[in-house]
Protein backbone atom coordinates (compact mmCIF):
# COMPACT_ATOMS: atom_id res chain seq x y z
CA UNK A 1 0.00 0.00 0.00
CA UNK A 2 3.44 2.11 0.25
CA UNK A 3 5.86 2.64 -2.69
CA UNK A 4 9.77 2.13 -1.03
CA UNK A 5 10.55 4.11 -3.51
CA UNK A 6 10.34 7.58 -0.98
CA UNK A 7 10.44 8.05 2.76
CA UNK A 8 9.15 11.13 4.29
CA UNK A 9 12.27 12.33 6.40
CA UNK A 10 11.63 11.86 10.29
CA UNK A 11 9.61 14.36 12.34
CA UNK A 12 8.29 15.45 8.94
CA UNK A 13 4.65 14.79 7.49
CA UNK A 14 4.42 15.02 3.72
CA UNK A 15 1.44 16.48 2.87
CA UNK A 16 -0.04 16.48 -0.58
CA UNK A 17 -2.78 18.21 -1.90
CA UNK A 18 -4.58 19.80 -4.64
CA UNK A 19 -5.72 23.55 -4.98
CA UNK A 20 -8.97 22.71 -5.94
CA UNK A 21 -9.87 20.26 -2.91
CA UNK A 22 -12.27 20.84 -0.80
CA UNK A 23 -11.27 17.90 1.89
CA UNK A 24 -7.30 19.73 1.13
CA UNK A 25 -8.63 22.90 2.48
CA UNK A 26 -10.03 21.75 5.52
CA UNK A 27 -6.59 19.72 5.91
CA UNK A 28 -4.50 22.64 5.07
CA UNK A 29 -6.11 24.27 8.10
CA UNK A 30 -5.72 22.06 10.53
CA UNK A 31 -1.98 19.82 9.48
CA UNK A 32 0.42 21.87 10.79
CA UNK A 33 -1.19 22.35 14.52
CA UNK A 34 -2.03 18.30 14.25
CA UNK A 35 1.82 17.79 13.36
CA UNK A 36 3.16 20.09 16.36
CA UNK A 37 1.41 18.66 19.41
CA UNK A 38 3.72 15.74 18.40
CA UNK A 39 6.69 17.41 17.60
CA UNK A 40 6.54 17.24 13.47
CA UNK A 41 7.02 19.86 11.04
CA UNK A 42 5.16 19.44 7.75
CA UNK A 43 5.73 19.96 4.28
CA UNK A 44 3.64 21.18 1.82
CA UNK A 45 3.43 19.40 -1.45
CA UNK A 46 0.84 20.85 -4.12
CA UNK A 47 -0.27 17.98 -6.99
CA UNK A 48 -2.68 18.29 -10.06
CA UNK A 49 -5.26 15.63 -8.79
CA UNK A 50 -6.69 15.25 -12.22
CA UNK A 51 -3.10 13.65 -13.61
CA UNK A 52 -3.35 11.35 -10.45
CA UNK A 53 -6.98 10.41 -11.68
CA UNK A 54 -5.33 9.70 -14.80
CA UNK A 55 -3.82 7.22 -13.28
CA UNK A 56 -6.19 5.66 -11.40
CA UNK A 57 -9.11 5.66 -13.54
CA UNK A 58 -11.07 8.00 -11.04
CA UNK A 59 -12.61 11.52 -10.75
CA UNK A 60 -13.82 14.34 -8.72
CA UNK A 61 -16.29 13.65 -6.36
CA UNK A 62 -18.32 16.08 -7.81
CA UNK A 63 -18.70 14.07 -11.04
CA UNK A 64 -19.36 10.97 -9.76
CA UNK A 65 -23.09 8.96 -9.13
CA UNK A 66 -25.55 12.25 -8.01
CA UNK A 67 -26.17 10.52 -5.05
CA UNK A 68 -22.96 10.41 -4.12
CA UNK A 69 -22.37 13.84 -5.87
CA UNK A 70 -24.45 16.06 -3.88
CA UNK A 71 -23.93 14.07 -0.95
CA UNK A 72 -20.37 14.93 -1.46
CA UNK A 73 -21.49 18.85 -1.24
CA UNK A 74 -23.47 18.55 1.69
CA UNK A 75 -20.27 16.90 3.72
CA UNK A 76 -18.32 19.09 2.70
CA UNK A 77 -19.72 21.98 4.55
CA UNK A 78 -20.95 19.53 7.35
CA UNK A 79 -17.37 18.36 7.47
CA UNK A 80 -15.90 22.16 7.80
CA UNK A 81 -18.80 22.95 10.68
CA UNK A 82 -17.56 19.97 12.67
CA UNK A 83 -13.94 21.30 12.17
CA UNK A 84 -15.41 24.89 12.96
CA UNK A 85 -14.37 26.45 9.92
CA UNK A 86 -16.19 28.32 7.33
CA UNK A 87 -17.00 26.89 3.70
CA UNK A 88 -19.07 28.05 0.76
CA UNK A 89 -19.41 25.67 -2.20
CA UNK A 90 -17.70 27.67 -5.41
CA UNK A 91 -20.22 28.98 -8.10
CA UNK A 92 -16.80 27.61 -10.50
CA UNK A 93 -16.00 24.07 -9.57
CA UNK A 94 -13.87 22.61 -10.18
CA UNK A 95 -11.15 25.25 -10.88
CA UNK A 96 -7.75 23.93 -12.33
CA UNK A 97 -5.10 24.50 -9.47
CA UNK A 98 -1.98 24.93 -11.47
CA UNK A 99 -1.22 28.14 -11.27
CA UNK A 100 -1.89 28.61 -7.68
CA UNK A 101 0.36 25.42 -7.03
CA UNK A 102 3.23 26.95 -9.12
CA UNK A 103 3.24 30.37 -7.64
CA UNK A 104 3.45 28.26 -3.91
CA UNK A 105 6.36 26.49 -5.53
CA UNK A 106 8.06 29.91 -6.52
CA UNK A 107 7.40 30.93 -2.90
CA UNK A 108 8.77 27.75 -1.02
CA UNK A 109 11.88 28.53 -2.52
CA UNK A 110 11.97 32.35 -2.56
CA UNK A 111 10.30 33.46 0.27
CA UNK A 112 9.03 30.30 2.01
CA UNK A 113 7.92 32.19 5.17
CA UNK A 114 5.07 33.02 2.80
CA UNK A 115 4.16 30.33 1.22
CA UNK A 116 1.82 28.41 3.64
CA UNK A 117 0.34 31.80 4.20
CA UNK A 118 -0.54 31.98 0.35
CA UNK A 119 -1.88 28.40 0.12
CA UNK A 120 -4.28 29.30 3.10
CA UNK A 121 -5.01 32.61 1.40
CA UNK A 122 -5.70 31.02 -1.84
CA UNK A 123 -8.11 27.83 -0.37
CA UNK A 124 -10.05 30.49 1.62
CA UNK A 125 -10.60 32.39 -1.05
CA UNK A 126 -12.12 29.21 -3.27
CA UNK A 127 -13.91 28.00 -0.66
CA UNK A 128 -14.80 31.11 1.70
CA UNK A 129 -15.31 34.04 -0.76
CA UNK A 130 -16.40 32.17 -4.26
CA UNK A 131 -12.73 33.22 -5.35
CA UNK A 132 -11.58 32.27 -8.80
CA UNK A 133 -8.27 31.21 -8.06
CA UNK A 134 -7.30 30.36 -12.16
CA UNK A 135 -6.64 33.74 -13.22
CA UNK A 136 -3.01 35.05 -13.06
CA UNK A 137 -4.14 38.51 -11.88
CA UNK A 138 -6.68 37.26 -9.44
CA UNK A 139 -4.04 35.01 -8.12
CA UNK A 140 -1.71 38.38 -7.99
CA UNK A 141 -4.61 39.94 -6.11
CA UNK A 142 -3.97 37.58 -3.42
CA UNK A 143 -0.35 38.34 -3.00
CA UNK A 144 -1.40 42.02 -2.78
CA UNK A 145 -3.14 41.24 0.69
CA UNK A 146 0.34 39.39 1.76
CA UNK A 147 2.64 41.72 -0.23
CA UNK A 148 4.15 39.43 -2.51
CA UNK A 149 6.85 40.33 -5.19
CA UNK A 150 3.63 40.78 -8.24
CA UNK A 151 6.66 40.48 -10.97
CA UNK A 152 7.97 37.42 -9.18
CA UNK A 153 4.39 35.97 -8.40
CA UNK A 154 3.60 36.23 -12.19
CA UNK A 155 7.00 35.09 -13.33
CA UNK A 156 6.52 31.85 -11.10
CA UNK A 157 3.25 30.70 -13.40
CA UNK A 158 5.40 30.50 -16.79
CA UNK A 159 9.04 30.21 -14.94
CA UNK A 160 10.02 25.99 -16.66
CA UNK A 161 11.67 25.05 -13.80
CA UNK A 162 8.50 25.43 -11.36
CA UNK A 163 6.82 23.64 -14.29
CA UNK A 164 8.67 21.20 -13.43
CA UNK A 165 8.43 20.76 -9.92
CA UNK A 166 4.87 20.50 -10.56
CA UNK A 167 5.53 17.51 -12.78
CA UNK A 168 8.18 15.94 -10.66
CA UNK A 169 5.36 15.96 -7.57
CA UNK A 170 2.95 14.39 -9.59
CA UNK A 171 5.17 11.86 -10.72
CA UNK A 172 6.79 11.00 -6.83
CA UNK A 173 2.78 11.41 -5.57
CA UNK A 174 2.00 8.57 -8.65
CA UNK A 175 5.28 6.37 -7.35
CA UNK A 176 3.89 6.81 -3.18
CA UNK A 177 0.13 5.85 -5.13
CA UNK A 178 -1.52 8.79 -4.25
CA UNK A 179 -5.15 8.31 -5.28
CA UNK A 180 -6.65 10.96 -3.59
CA UNK A 181 -6.44 14.30 -1.28
CA UNK A 182 -5.34 15.27 0.51
CA UNK A 183 -2.81 12.39 1.19
CA UNK A 184 -0.22 12.49 3.95
CA UNK A 185 2.55 10.20 4.80
CA UNK A 186 4.37 9.46 7.81
CA UNK A 187 7.19 7.63 6.89
CA UNK A 188 6.16 4.94 4.03
CA UNK A 189 2.76 5.21 6.25
CA UNK A 190 -0.17 6.81 3.71
CA UNK A 191 -3.11 8.41 5.58
CA UNK A 192 -5.59 9.74 2.62
CA UNK A 193 -8.51 12.55 3.36
CA UNK A 194 -9.37 14.86 6.22
CA UNK A 195 -10.85 12.67 7.84
CA UNK A 196 -8.04 10.78 8.76
CA UNK A 197 -6.06 13.55 10.36
CA UNK A 198 -6.85 11.40 14.04
CA UNK A 199 -5.33 8.78 12.87
CA UNK A 200 -2.15 10.68 11.93
CA UNK A 201 -2.08 12.12 14.91
CA UNK A 202 -2.84 8.73 16.96
CA UNK A 203 0.51 7.21 14.84
CA UNK A 204 2.46 10.92 15.04
CA UNK A 205 1.62 10.25 18.78
CA UNK A 206 3.23 6.91 18.78
CA UNK A 207 6.11 7.89 17.39
CA UNK A 208 6.56 10.82 19.50
CA UNK A 209 6.08 7.89 22.64
CA UNK A 210 8.82 5.55 20.94
CA UNK A 211 11.68 8.14 20.22
CA UNK A 212 11.74 9.59 23.85
CA UNK A 213 11.93 5.87 25.47
CA UNK A 214 8.30 6.07 27.23
CA UNK B 1 -29.37 14.41 -1.19
CA UNK B 2 -32.41 13.46 1.20
CA UNK B 3 -35.23 11.49 -0.94
CA UNK B 4 -38.47 13.02 0.80
CA UNK B 5 -40.61 9.77 0.34
CA UNK B 6 -38.77 8.63 3.44
CA UNK B 7 -38.27 10.06 6.91
CA UNK B 8 -36.89 8.24 9.91
CA UNK B 9 -39.51 8.45 12.76
CA UNK B 10 -38.33 11.18 15.66
CA UNK B 11 -35.81 9.74 18.21
CA UNK B 12 -34.61 6.95 16.18
CA UNK B 13 -31.51 6.70 13.73
CA UNK B 14 -32.08 4.31 11.07
CA UNK B 15 -29.03 2.29 10.06
CA UNK B 16 -28.14 0.46 6.65
CA UNK B 17 -25.65 -1.89 6.38
CA UNK B 18 -24.30 -4.99 4.77
CA UNK B 19 -22.73 -7.54 6.32
CA UNK B 20 -20.00 -7.89 3.80
CA UNK B 21 -18.95 -4.57 4.80
CA UNK B 22 -16.07 -4.04 7.05
CA UNK B 23 -17.16 -0.18 8.05
CA UNK B 24 -21.02 -1.34 8.82
CA UNK B 25 -18.95 -4.12 11.79
CA UNK B 26 -17.07 -1.21 12.87
CA UNK B 27 -20.26 0.94 12.90
CA UNK B 28 -22.88 -2.12 14.47
CA UNK B 29 -20.17 -1.85 17.35
CA UNK B 30 -20.70 1.62 18.16
CA UNK B 31 -24.11 2.83 16.89
CA UNK B 32 -26.53 1.87 19.29
CA UNK B 33 -24.26 3.49 22.39
CA UNK B 34 -23.69 6.42 20.01
CA UNK B 35 -27.54 7.14 19.92
CA UNK B 36 -28.52 6.20 23.35
CA UNK B 37 -25.85 8.96 24.63
CA UNK B 38 -28.34 11.54 22.76
CA UNK B 39 -31.58 9.79 23.66
CA UNK B 40 -32.26 7.74 20.23
CA UNK B 41 -32.76 4.30 19.43
CA UNK B 42 -31.62 2.52 16.85
CA UNK B 43 -33.26 0.60 13.93
CA UNK B 44 -30.92 -2.01 12.04
CA UNK B 45 -31.80 -2.14 8.32
CA UNK B 46 -29.52 -5.36 6.55
CA UNK B 47 -29.23 -4.20 2.73
CA UNK B 48 -27.40 -5.81 -0.39
CA UNK B 49 -25.00 -3.54 -1.38
CA UNK B 50 -23.97 -5.05 -4.66
CA UNK B 51 -28.16 -4.41 -5.60
CA UNK B 52 -27.42 -0.84 -4.45
CA UNK B 53 -24.04 -0.70 -6.57
CA UNK B 54 -26.32 -1.87 -9.84
CA UNK B 55 -27.73 1.52 -9.39
CA UNK B 56 -24.83 3.21 -9.06
CA UNK B 57 -22.44 1.80 -10.92
CA UNK B 58 -20.24 1.63 -8.22
CA UNK B 59 -18.61 -1.74 -6.42
CA UNK B 60 -16.46 -2.96 -3.05
CA UNK B 61 -13.61 -1.07 -1.99
CA UNK B 62 -11.33 -3.91 -3.09
CA UNK B 63 -12.50 -4.31 -6.06
CA UNK B 64 -11.62 -0.61 -7.02
CA UNK B 65 -8.04 0.60 -7.98
CA UNK B 66 -4.62 -1.48 -6.56
CA UNK B 67 -3.65 1.76 -4.84
CA UNK B 68 -7.06 2.55 -3.60
CA UNK B 69 -7.98 -1.40 -2.39
CA UNK B 70 -4.87 -2.06 -0.66
CA UNK B 71 -4.97 1.06 1.22
CA UNK B 72 -8.94 0.09 2.01
CA UNK B 73 -7.76 -3.69 3.40
CA UNK B 74 -4.85 -1.61 5.82
CA UNK B 75 -7.65 1.32 6.65
CA UNK B 76 -9.85 -1.12 7.71
CA UNK B 77 -7.46 -2.25 10.33
CA UNK B 78 -6.43 1.00 11.36
CA UNK B 79 -10.25 2.21 11.66
CA UNK B 80 -10.51 -0.87 13.71
CA UNK B 81 -7.22 0.42 16.20
CA UNK B 82 -8.63 3.57 16.35
CA UNK B 83 -11.55 2.31 17.87
CA UNK B 84 -10.28 0.19 20.39
CA UNK B 85 -12.18 -3.51 17.89
CA UNK B 86 -10.48 -6.51 17.36
CA UNK B 87 -10.40 -6.95 12.78
CA UNK B 88 -9.08 -9.34 10.79
CA UNK B 89 -9.07 -9.28 7.13
CA UNK B 90 -11.13 -12.63 6.53
CA UNK B 91 -9.58 -14.95 3.75
CA UNK B 92 -12.63 -15.31 1.63
CA UNK B 93 -13.86 -11.92 0.76
CA UNK B 94 -16.54 -10.25 -0.28
CA UNK B 95 -19.38 -13.05 1.09
CA UNK B 96 -22.48 -12.69 0.14
CA UNK B 97 -24.38 -11.62 3.08
CA UNK B 98 -28.34 -12.31 2.19
CA UNK B 99 -28.83 -15.61 4.40
CA UNK B 100 -27.75 -13.45 7.37
CA UNK B 101 -29.88 -10.61 6.62
CA UNK B 102 -32.62 -13.27 6.01
CA UNK B 103 -31.74 -15.04 9.69
CA UNK B 104 -31.53 -11.11 10.81
CA UNK B 105 -34.89 -10.22 8.98
CA UNK B 106 -36.59 -13.32 11.42
CA UNK B 107 -35.18 -12.12 14.15
CA UNK B 108 -36.59 -9.06 14.54
CA UNK B 109 -40.31 -10.32 13.82
CA UNK B 110 -39.88 -13.45 16.32
CA UNK B 111 -37.07 -12.31 18.80
CA UNK B 112 -36.08 -8.84 18.76
CA UNK B 113 -34.37 -9.22 21.67
CA UNK B 114 -31.88 -11.24 19.88
CA UNK B 115 -31.51 -9.46 16.35
CA UNK B 116 -28.94 -7.31 17.07
CA UNK B 117 -26.82 -9.62 18.95
CA UNK B 118 -27.28 -12.32 16.48
CA UNK B 119 -25.79 -9.71 13.70
CA UNK B 120 -22.73 -8.51 15.81
CA UNK B 121 -21.84 -12.81 16.30
CA UNK B 122 -22.30 -12.62 12.55
CA UNK B 123 -20.24 -9.17 11.92
CA UNK B 124 -17.37 -10.79 14.65
CA UNK B 125 -17.63 -14.16 13.16
CA UNK B 126 -16.03 -12.62 9.89
CA UNK B 127 -14.47 -10.16 10.50
CA UNK B 128 -12.68 -11.30 13.71
CA UNK B 129 -12.72 -14.62 13.29
CA UNK B 130 -12.46 -15.37 9.59
CA UNK B 131 -15.93 -17.30 9.37
CA UNK B 132 -18.14 -17.81 6.70
CA UNK B 133 -21.36 -15.98 6.81
CA UNK B 134 -21.99 -17.40 3.57
CA UNK B 135 -23.46 -20.82 4.40
CA UNK B 136 -26.87 -21.63 6.45
CA UNK B 137 -24.82 -24.51 8.70
CA UNK B 138 -22.30 -21.93 9.86
CA UNK B 139 -25.19 -19.17 10.41
CA UNK B 140 -27.16 -22.10 12.40
CA UNK B 141 -23.76 -22.53 14.57
CA UNK B 142 -24.09 -18.64 14.67
CA UNK B 143 -27.29 -19.00 16.03
CA UNK B 144 -26.63 -21.88 18.71
CA UNK B 145 -24.15 -19.65 20.86
CA UNK B 146 -27.25 -17.75 21.02
CA UNK B 147 -29.50 -20.34 22.01
CA UNK B 148 -31.70 -19.70 18.79
CA UNK B 149 -34.08 -21.68 17.61
CA UNK B 150 -32.42 -23.95 14.64
CA UNK B 151 -35.34 -24.87 12.64
CA UNK B 152 -36.54 -21.30 12.65
CA UNK B 153 -33.35 -19.77 12.31
CA UNK B 154 -32.70 -22.36 8.55
CA UNK B 155 -36.87 -21.42 7.52
CA UNK B 156 -35.91 -17.84 7.59
CA UNK B 157 -33.47 -17.86 4.61
CA UNK B 158 -36.02 -19.62 2.78
CA UNK B 159 -39.08 -18.01 3.55
CA UNK B 160 -40.83 -15.56 1.13
CA UNK B 161 -41.89 -12.74 3.38
CA UNK B 162 -38.43 -12.40 4.67
CA UNK B 163 -37.23 -12.83 1.08
CA UNK B 164 -39.50 -9.80 0.17
CA UNK B 165 -38.27 -7.63 3.47
CA UNK B 166 -35.21 -7.72 2.00
CA UNK B 167 -36.30 -6.55 -1.38
CA UNK B 168 -38.41 -4.22 0.06
CA UNK B 169 -35.40 -2.85 2.42
CA UNK B 170 -32.90 -2.63 -1.10
CA UNK B 171 -35.98 -0.95 -2.51
CA UNK B 172 -36.30 1.44 0.64
CA UNK B 173 -32.44 2.57 0.98
CA UNK B 174 -32.73 2.89 -2.99
CA UNK B 175 -35.38 5.55 -2.44
CA UNK B 176 -33.32 7.53 0.12
CA UNK B 177 -30.20 7.55 -2.13
CA UNK B 178 -28.06 5.39 -0.40
CA UNK B 179 -25.08 4.41 -2.11
CA UNK B 180 -22.67 2.74 0.28
CA UNK B 181 -22.46 1.04 3.68
CA UNK B 182 -22.91 2.01 6.48
CA UNK B 183 -25.04 4.99 5.58
CA UNK B 184 -27.03 6.32 8.71
CA UNK B 185 -30.45 8.45 8.41
CA UNK B 186 -31.61 11.22 10.77
CA UNK B 187 -35.40 12.54 9.54
CA UNK B 188 -33.95 13.00 6.45
CA UNK B 189 -30.60 14.07 7.00
CA UNK B 190 -28.34 11.14 5.51
CA UNK B 191 -24.40 10.12 6.90
CA UNK B 192 -22.51 8.03 5.57
CA UNK B 193 -19.68 5.53 6.29
CA UNK B 194 -18.80 4.71 9.93
CA UNK B 195 -16.13 7.73 10.07
CA UNK B 196 -19.23 9.83 10.19
CA UNK B 197 -20.56 8.45 13.31
CA UNK B 198 -18.91 11.57 15.31
CA UNK B 199 -20.98 14.07 12.52
CA UNK B 200 -24.28 12.02 13.48
CA UNK B 201 -23.77 12.55 17.76
CA UNK B 202 -22.90 15.63 16.49
CA UNK B 203 -26.54 16.55 14.96
CA UNK B 204 -28.39 13.73 17.76
CA UNK B 205 -26.84 16.48 20.36
CA UNK B 206 -27.95 19.60 18.58
CA UNK B 207 -31.86 17.79 18.32
CA UNK B 208 -31.40 16.90 21.83
CA UNK B 209 -31.06 20.09 22.92
CA UNK B 210 -33.39 21.52 20.74
CA UNK B 211 -36.19 19.28 22.02
CA UNK B 212 -35.40 20.06 26.04
CA UNK B 213 -36.21 23.66 24.77
CA UNK B 214 -32.48 24.90 25.55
Amino acid sequence: MTSTAARTPDRQVDFYFDFSSPYSYLAAEAVDAAAARHGHTVNWIPIMLGVIFKSTGSGPLTEQHPWRASYAVMDFKRSADMAGLPFAFPSRFPQAGHNAARVLLGLQKTAPHKAKPFALAVFRNLFVHDGDIQQADNLAAIGKTLDLDEAALLASIQDPVVKSQLVANNEAATRRQVFGAPTFFVGSEQFWGHDRLPHLERRLAELAATQTGR
